[in-house]
């Protein structure tokens, strides 16, 4: 019932994943009338999905305490939490109300043992493939104990998606020396130096490196992580706008467009914001990925992708491994201090 | 002295800004002979310039501490900062170890009344046009009362360079409900509602907002704002190189490329990274601008040019009178609860 668009961007997308993914199963909460009419142009699902009616949807603007008070135990939401919960279902897929999901995934699924605070982890396009980059707005603010979690926590989902053994970690830093204020991140810096993780520690990254690829994984608290992600859709954005205006300026200009169109196609695809769609929230007995709200069936496919993608690679049963023996490598002097 | 050429692109480059502005004369400050050697290729600039000989310059890596140790009072770019404090410069622009630069900046010109921590302030392209964002790493966090100045300073920045009356300013938030830790931009903006600035408060934007020009000035702490601005750059980098992969992979988009030449041409300029070049260093007794210290000539003048504008716009003197009216202004009650 989530996002802008509720069962008329979620079912199409469910239809999308499917051809890609033929073994999913789908239990589908919400308004049963409402999802049997989009159904209806969706055959190929009718087999492959469970209905769940539900009354109550969480509204999009509601605060995650009011959302807690409205719509545990009965709503849509987190009913389809409750069956991960219950084992009844790998991942939920939301396109609802994000500090919501949040809150509901903590109360129901509760954060796995040692970590302090769920992240938010975004799948992000680089020129040679894609990385992590966590937390991009679940916490504002993280000291060195937050980030190494982070760090574990992306790692384990580097290797779930990128069926990589031992991906690379960096901490994103600003290139400035002698500045106060950074200590946490120094202090994370010299504890993973300092421990034996179950990843390549990097070091530090810049804004600048992120979409270079330079690292698998990349780490910071939720505030600057936001802003960054936010900055490289609005660039690329910005970068469509002055393409389309230069392609458009003089009749030869037009022409190249139309003789490089299968180009520009390309371009668009690889630019396609969509194609990355689905906030992974981590830290938790339990898979939940956020869809973009406003996204629309392609884009909630690929969330779907994600999520399928994280079940299959056992990222929750990994990372609470890797969380044991991570923590028991850890120098608790440096962090502590 | 300073960046990675030294004479080699800050001289070149002040030729370019000449022609632009020739009414500009440069004070040179550094090695007499290596300077005399690279205006040998510039006539045009040696009745425009002075040489001031210095044997001391300050190391791209050199810390602060230590700059300011060997180098006050006889380096290149302490006599540099020293010309704008006695009046004989309207402006100092450098190449060189940003660190140090600020260093010797605030020991020299001192931060202007009422004013506790200087900022960085970038100018990014916009699809609109252009706006300032700052600060941009500067300061790691920043307190309410920071924010404001950053405001206050970024809005007398725009005043000088767009010749606009009222600027419009934004604080860079995140999008996400009841999140802990962003209390400080909550109350900054409380204050500026409450207040009398003189510019036009428009509330939060987001990391997206910025390149789409929504507002003149976007405020924010130092790490976010570094950040925001190295990833913008990586991103348009990125799809640079997207860009150049698809207009090449096959003869059909070949050909559109060299009937788009023109096209792509603008396009280049309009994205090329050295026409934004320059931070403004705010909050001084005098105009500092710091230019990235691996540019070219052409990067290099745009830095000049940069500081040009500020000196023509009175951005100091402007910023002294806003101050004090902006703080008498203030509810120092929302500040400091």
């Amino acid at each position: 019932m989530g996002g802008d668009h509720g069962p008329r961007v979620v079912i199409p997308g469910a239809a999308i994943s499917l051809v890609r993914h033929p073994e999913i199963h789908y239990i589908l909460f919400g308004d049963e009338a409402l999802i049997r009419e989009e159904l209806k142009s969706h055959p190929e699902l009718a087999d492959r999905c469970e209905i769940v009616h539900t009354d109550v949807a969480i509204s999009m603007d509601a605060k995650p305490s009011q959302a807690l008070r409205q719509g545990r135990w009965k709503s849509s939401m987190w009913k389809a939490i409750e069956a991960v919960r219950d084992g009844n279902a790998s991942a939920v897929i939301s396109a609802g109300n994000t500090g919501a999901l949040m809150a509901m995934s903590r109360f129901c699924l509760k954060t796995l043992p040692e970590i302090e605070r769920p992240a938010i982890a975004a799948i992000w396009p680089t020129v040679q493939s894609e990385c992590i980059v966590l937390d991009v707005g679940a916490n504002v603010g993280a000291d060195a104990r937050q980030l190494l979690d982070c760090s574990m926590m992306g790692a384990a989902m580097a290797r779930a998606l990128f069926s990589q053994d031992r991906p690379s970690v960096g901490l994103l830093n600003i290139g400035v020396e002698e500045v106060k204020g950074l200590g946490e991140v120094r202090k994370a810096a010299e504890a993973l130096r300092d421990s034996d993780p179950p990843f390549e520690y990097h070091g530090f990254v810049e804004g600048d490196d992120v979409g270079q690829g330079v690292v698998d994984v990349v780490v910071t608290e939720g505030f600057s992580g936001n802003i960054a992600l936010k900055t490289a859709e609005g660039t690329a954005k910005q970068i469509a706008e002055y393409l389309k205006a230069a392609m458009t300026r003089s009749p030869m200009a037009r022409i190249g467009a139309v003789l490089a169109r299968g180009a520009f196609q390309a371009l668009k695809e690889k630019m396609d914001p969509r194609q990355s769609n689905g906030g992974v929230f981590l830290g938790l007995n339990g898979i939940v990925i956020k869809s973009h709200g406003g996204t629309d069936a392609i884009g909630f496919a690929s969330a779907i992708d994600i999520g399928y993608d994280m079940a299959r690679g056992d990222l929750v049963a990994r990372l609470a491994v890797d969380i044991e023996k991570f923590h028991a490598s850890l120098n608790m002097e440096i962090i502590a201090k």
